[in-house]
């Protein structure tokens, strides 16, 4: 652990299973962090990682760097806007790195609406899942004005191993994670599509799994979801309600710039159905079974 | 060019691009070849590469092998079983490799009324493009009898780098096929939207490339395509009419099959419109073109 000579003193609210491993990764990196969370067992075992105590209300003024990693756009808000919110509490000059999968405009609003009270933001949204959160080697799309990439560069280092620069203001960052999230959400949704229309035809979803990821009909997602499917294993390791969450943005994005996206849209009705079916918190693979069920067919695992 | 001491007489039917790869493969395992196409232009140009020359009316019943490249099931049928068809005139042991995307119950159909005549059928539909026919290095999906396993056993090993063996009977083969060409075609589309959107808000299509390439929105297609679009080269390596047909049959398939398949639905119909607006023989990357028309967008290249 070494410790960088002038280590801004940072906090991390969000300790869910990205967070916590950013947090854990600024840590690692020699960089003093608070993590917040609504669950004081995650704090504690931050803590317990080397993390420093104390509520987010109480360290927000002495902050150089808050890391925001919840849910979404209403949870961004309520952080830094909300009836406890700490905007007001930061220090001139700070830098808010904002995490979570929003729209473009509500990235460029925080970015205005901290800039009125002298706090810089990073428009940075994140990709790379639990493990590479946890080793410091996320890929952050990020774009903000120069002083926040500076003020926010060695949180950035301690946490990612590819930052992309793609702008000098809020928004392009944003924008092109929800590019990411169309492209992802689509490619799960049509990995169960295919997977299970194999399946209707004979062929069992781990033979399809093992010839396509040879074949120019794979994907990430085909090569990464594939094998729940085809072991009938549905733990989450990111859950069907995140894309009914993210291909929903999506949507919305592209109503509001009056752009037809009919494959976002289908992918998006096929988690809504899941979800809608009860299956909002199990992997988002899950979606498979929607497929398996309107077609009358028995995935691997017995649905 | 090395002459196998039992080398089986060959002919190809459909000199095109992945015929024509196919059939020098072919010429340069030692392999006599026959080349058949209504272009007599390319039959001649085989025979410059070392292929033996006669039509196929003449030589059907002297073949041992015939491998059957063309465009679709209809054109299958026609070399086999239409007005001047040479089913009939194969000798009993021939092999017919029936390479084109068909339905599994077209292929069943032909296995059988090959049967009947005494002659083997190996359902083999390809995968891997122009380059890898002509280097030998294609992906088969193949599924049949033993016996036309091993009757096809020399040239599939001239033409191919990789043999999926999927079953002892016609059917599966083409099965899997289209369970690729569903994705193909989606991610395909997939792309041309997610680039299209990502210019919406602001993001060249280059960048998209750029920094997707990296993430888990990827797929095979994404990074085969998306240069395409990025620098508004529509030349046909493979055409917009292609994904018209081969998510036609998937469509086909699925319905009879009662399987719901709604990314393969709106994906054909981004296909159907781009075929409409006359863009079937472009590039099937020509489909981002429909998705910036319909949103008032200008794509690089100008289109």
């Amino acid at each position: 652990m070494t410790s960088p000579s002038n280590a801004p003193l940072a906090g991390l609210v969000g300790l869910g299973s990205m967070g916590f491993g950013m947090a854990q990764s600024l840590v690692r990196a020699g960089i003093p962090t608070h993590g917040f969370d609504i669950d004081a067992a995650r704090v504690a075992k931050l803590v317990d990682f080397g993390g420093k105590p104390g509520a987010l209300a109480d360290m927000a003024g002495s902050l150089d760097v808050l890391v925001v990693v919840v849910v979404n756009a209403a949870q961004t808000e309520d952080v830094l806007f909300g009836a406890n919110g700490v905007a007001g509490s930061l220090k001139r000059g700070a830098v808010v790195i904002g995490c979570a999968t929003v729209a473009p405009d509500f990235a460029r609003g925080l970015e205005k609406r901290l800039a009125d009270l002298g706090v810089l933001y990073l428009d940075a949204p994140i990709s790379g899942g639990a493990a590479k959160a946890a080793a410091g080697e996320l890929t952050v799309m990020a774009s903000g004005a120069p002083a926040a990439f500076e003020a926010a560069a060695a949180a950035l280092d301690a946490m990612a191993a590819t930052v992309f620069r793609l702008g000098d203001e809020a928004g392009p960052a944003s924008a092109m994670k929800i590019v990411n999230q169309l492209l992802a959400g689509v490619h799960i949704a049509a990995a169960a599509e295919a997977m299970t229309f194999g399946l209707s035809q004979g062929i069992p979803p781990a033979k399809t799994l093992e010839v396509i990821s040879q074949c120019a009909g794979t994907s990430w997602m085909f090569e990464n979801r594939g094998p729940h499917i085809a072991e009938g294993d549905y733990q989450p390791r990111s859950a069907v309600d995140i894309f009914v969450k993210d291909l929903g943005i999506v949507g919305d994005v592209a109503r509001g710039a009056r752009f037809s996206a009919p494959l976002a849209a289908a992918a998006l009705q096929q988690f809504v159905a899941a979800a809608g079916s009860g299956l909002g918190r199990e992997d988002d693979s899950a979606v498979a079974k929607i497929y398996a069920r309107n077609a009358g067919l028995k995935l691997p695992g017995g649905d």
